[in-house]
């Protein structure tokens, strides 16, 4: 379980950089912009409208984006256009010591470069512990002609997994497959009031020429049938469409009411796709066992997938419990060759999986890093390392 | 002008690691294969042959893949499957201290992770300098349905530029788009006794289904007329597309057939699309005032292009005049915001470059890295920084 709040561990200044909210150097040519600390993800996409232009990357929330960068963010969308790993071209922070570094250089965009040591990849998901990002160059992407989403529901969990990997390996150039359990179903029918199938079901989304996307939708829906899949829908317009995908939207929501006035932690394994059935049966039957609430939702494309626990803060045997499955539910990952964490970071509370993660010989090198860059531990201090 | 043989600039020892030729961990259905130091990309794809997947990162020679991650190598497909840097998942590392180091841990392989410091990020383009690759983890794509290559002249460079900007802009997922100079055409016109028109060209190639394919070709050929462009002609089958890229794949050879006996040295700027037309024309123009023989080849998409000189070795004079020309030719690109450097790295060549493009806080942030890491400069020193 992550505990990524920004708060300072031993005491100590937090700096908030939400007023730098300037959106500047939009080259809609070079699909290219730069964003204060404080721009978030709808801001900025609000600043594109009428340029035919967006940026993809969408963890849920309306984070920052160089919060974004600072954690690594992912989200629905990664499957195509990737993580915020891929979309950063350039990145400003100020250094431990005060100065201002152009991680590859002042202003800055080519599409790659190989010059230099990979500063912008350094810090993107260094979590504030090698500076403040105040500044992030980012790519833009077009906005598709058109776009369907589409609804779908399976007998089991491997058969919607199945599915994922023949879309995958079929080429086809998916923007959103999304797996919800049927925990996590009958939570959005009772929270948004819906009656969609109580099963394992994937949410999907296509981009592309009216063409393509009709082409993607039928070559999908074939693969989702010979696989069992039911109860196939799809929308088109924007209304539908976000009828469709209200109850993937409201996921989070949906499993607190599952348990009115309590608590929400979230997992963030992430596991190679053939191992993926297993690790989510294993966890299932985990959570039973535990005894504990926790609806299952998956960028299952990524292979990430995350336990919705939802839990009573004042009950401190129950969040211990909850810790000790959050440990085994990373360890499982761990024992596939996955990750404790796709796309929310180490933060305090996954250090010792980050050790098990990596081994003392990576966590040496990282530690070399952090001392080069911060000598006097000054950013983020206890975070991570 | 980059002189990236692996030789040691001050004498020491040069480890030959082409008997590391194992592929192992081979994954199809999670798209992942490791790969020894000395496997090379042919190899590899040949390798693959069957799963119907493939490893699109093809910098044109037969390069070996860890030495093609030691220099964040790309090519002619990045503009669809990215550079080295999005398709490497880990990295086994020989450390100069003699630690063998997992940049992402032992065995791991998910497609995504937030976990500590990216060091697989660090170590791709780190040019050896750190440490040796001695394994890498990658990320394969699937062989796709159909493919379609083309071919189309253009008035100018210009329209030859904003046709590829314009189909980026349309969001069509090209899987190449290369652009020949009228003087490049003209050398492989005599190299391979082709008749292509004498004019700035672009090569493109389209991946995806039967259908995709064929909406892919309709619209970018209404896209590139639209923009003058003549003698459109496109292939199919293998063969056919075999004779239509040979221009392009022989373009380092044809370009040295222009001065037999003479030895060939490739520039590599990358800059923002939208000002890749004046970056062409302004070295076209000082390559005519420098007397140089030059032509020009680019991974336009990108906004990376090559200038493939062809020098007498004996002749200093000639020598300086062309270095002379390479450092305009970075500077040019640094002017618009590119980098000295899109796919070959810095190497010696490049290290006051390297310094004017990133300044004195990214070198210095660099060189506190290669600190922290390799206290004693054992690894390739005197190169990059």
């Amino acid at each position: 379980m992550v505990d990524s709040a920004p708060h300072p561990s031993k005491g100590g200044v937090c700096v908030n950089l939400t007023k730098m909210d300037q959106i500047s150097e939009l080259n809609p040519e070079d699909f290219t912009v730069a964003v204060e600390a404080g721009v978030t993800r709808k801001a900025l996409n609000k600043y594109l409208r009428g340029n035919g232009l967006w940026f993809p990357v969408d963890p849920g929330a309306d984070a920052s984006l160089c919060g974004m960068v600072a954690t690594a963010a992912s989200g629905t969308n990664a499957v195509r256009y990737g993580t915020m790993r891929q979309n950063v071209l350039n990145l400003q922070v100020v250094l431990p010591d005060g100065r201002i570094l152009h991680t590859a250089g002042q202003s800055r965009r080519p599409r790659k470069s190989a010059a230099g040591y990979h500063l912008t990849g350094l810090f993107v998901g260094s979590e504030g512990t090698l500076g403040f990002i105040t500044q992030a160059t980012l790519r833009l992407h077009g906005i598709p002609e058109a776009t369907v989403a589409a609804i779908c529901a399976f007998p089991n969990i491997r058969a919607a997994v199945d599915s994922t990997v023949q879309v995958l390996q079929a080429g086809l150039p998916i923007a959103r497959i999304e797996f919800l359990d049927e925990v996590m179903m009958g939570a959005c029918n009772r929270y948004s009031g819906l009656s969609y199938a109580e099963l394992p079901t994937l949410f999907l989304e296509f981009h592309g020429s009216q063409q393509s996307v009709e082409e993607q939708v039928g070559a999908t829906e074939a693969i989702l049938q010979s696989n069992g899949g039911s109860d196939f829908a799809w929308a088109r317009e924007p209304e539908a469409r976000g009828q469709l995908w209200a109850a993937r939207h409201n996921a989070w929501y949906a499993a607190l009411a599952l348990r009115p006035g309590k608590k929400g932690y979230s997992t963030d394994v992430c596991v190679p796709l053939s191992r993926l059935p297993e690790v989510l049966l294993e966890t299932k039957k985990d959570l039973l066992d535990s005894n504990l609430t926790g609806p299952l939702v998956g960028h299952v494309g990524d292979g990430n997938f995350h336990c919705l626990l939802v839990l009573d803060p004042e009950d401190v045997e129950e969040k211990e419990r909850a810790a000790e499955f959050a440990k085994r539910l990373g360890r499982r990952a761990l024992a596939v060759g996955g990750t404790c964490t796709g796309e929310h970071g180490i933060g305090l509370g996954k250090r010792q999986l980050l050790r098990e993660e990596v081994g003392e010989v990576a966590l040496s090198t990282m530690r070399q890093i952090k001392m080069a860059l911060d000598p006097k531990n000054l950013m983020n201090p206890g975070k991570v390392l």
